[in-house]
């Protein structure tokens, strides 16, 4: 059987068309859309190409989307002093900090300023502990676009060996409990495992394997199973191409689904953003 | 090598003379000791017997511990008035909603509706939160002794193979989270694996296996690996004895380390109990 190719890509398009319809039922009965507000500290290239594609996105859903910038250089209190504006601007449903911030801003305590009511990434402790318990109605945005791209496979994750590699707190951890709460049996694997000698052990045995570490080819080809569905989060530039963590022309030959890199994962990531700002939105709302 | 016990109790005393040292400062900085106040819904003998701990591990600590209970018939709405009553009691430092609620009830809105900020037993959303971002002060107290057992042994779980059996939201879940947090390669099993017929592959896999399922003799004896640290939450009653979920005779030949059940785990929690009231007590104190 020839590999699939998830292309998040049309997944995303989906999202975006829902919310698009959420947003204008919302806004016939509340009179008015949405609002997000991207921060951005400092200039970035990753991120000015991640806010390009939000207001993109922000813009098919019918979602007002504002950016603001402060300098590099900008302090810690005059940052938080921005974002407990937009915490206290009751027409701010929603507040998406850019990542990475400059050195000596501790993006922790910026989050938790944001507050979980309008924590767009769904990174605020409170909506990461409803991922646990399995009552979140918003999760972090990459984490939920793998769970997505999953779903769209059809597969049934009940009793399947799920094996996530990285055990950030963005993607790994909170995926790994997304997992749980389907009932795959789940494996996190990471640097100490790789040290260890046996990553290639555990990546061989998944059926759904999740590789978001941020190195290229940090999972080899001829790990990959026969017929495992493959979900690489990875982006990395390599030359003048972008590839992912999982060498792909080998996982190509093996699995039975795969995401390519890039168009995979990363263009969902943007369509939960704003999912999750409808979400937020409405939760306001209804008070 | 003959197999070591992990007794809980000898833990638990160390913590308990800890948290009493700690409640002295405080007390001679802030005038009062730490409060701890219970709340009990109808009546249920497995919550009775941790009532007694309680009421017992808080006077050794020198906390005051109040138990406040409602009938079994109670409703939602009078449970949420204690909560809320206790709540913005300014000389409550720390709630604990005991468990199992009678049926109607709804546990996680009463625990929201504790906060964070009084959350004895690390439970609430914000919380949970917190582990999985690795900055948490208090923890959930089951999965919080597991840890402290672990670390007794002096093993570094640094690349160790962990495995969890059980993902609940008290234990396997917030456990995985921690065992993450300190690098351990982590596999979380559960019903979907026992079904899938793998379990046992996956413990006798495990360095580092820890059961918490609440069902005798799930896991075999002979599925241990040589050498295995061995953590069993379980408490089942068999006849008139107590046993844990692991079979412990067979276990015991096998692995370094074994918990006894009981005598195990239990007594830990509740010392951890206590911890997270004085954590609780510190961080209001320091507003």
């Amino acid at each position: 059987m020839p590999v699939k190719l998830l292309e998040g890509k049309i997944i995303a398009d989906q999202i975006i068309i829902a919310v698009g319809s959420g947003v204008k039922a919302l806004k016939a009965k509340y009179g008015r859309a949405p609002k997000l507000v991207a921060v951005q500290l400092g200039e970035n290239a990753s991120s000015a190409a991640y806010i390009k594609a939000q207001a993109k996105a922000a813009a098919s859903a019918g979602i007002v989307y504002e950016l603001k910038t402060l300098p590099g250089t900008c302090t810690q209190m005059k940052t938080q002093a921005l974002i407990d504006e937009l915490k206290n601007d009751d027409k701010v449903d929603a507040i998406i900090l850019q990542l990475p911030v400059p050195k000596g801003i501790d993006a922790n305590i910026l989050v938790n300023t944001i507050s979980a009511d309008k924590d767009a990434e769904g990174m605020h402790p409170q909506n990461l502990g409803k991922v646990l318990l399995g009552n979140n109605k918003i999760g972090p945005c990459t984490a939920t676009a793998v769970m997505e791209i999953l779903a769209s496979t059809g597969l049934d994750l009940y009793g399947k060996e799920a094996v996530v590699v990285g055990h950030s707190r963005i993607v790994g951890k909170p995926l790994s409990l997304m997992l749980l709460n389907k009932f795959a049996t789940t494996t996190v694997c990471h640097i100490a495992t790789a040290e260890r000698g046996v990553l290639k052990d555990h990546v061989s045995r998944a059926e759904v394997l999740v590789v978001a570490v941020g190195k290229a080819g940090v999972v080899k080809g001829d790990w990959v199973k026969e017929g495992a569905i493959v979900v690489d989060v990875g982006i990395n530039r390599v030359g003048d191409k972008l590839v992912g963590d999982v060498e792909f022309e080998g996982a190509a030959t093996r699995a039975s689904f795969i995401t390519p890199v890039p168009g995979g994962v990363g263009p969902l990531t943007t369509a939960i953003l704003m999912r999750n700002t409808l979400e937020l939105f409405k939760t306001r709302m209804q008070g």
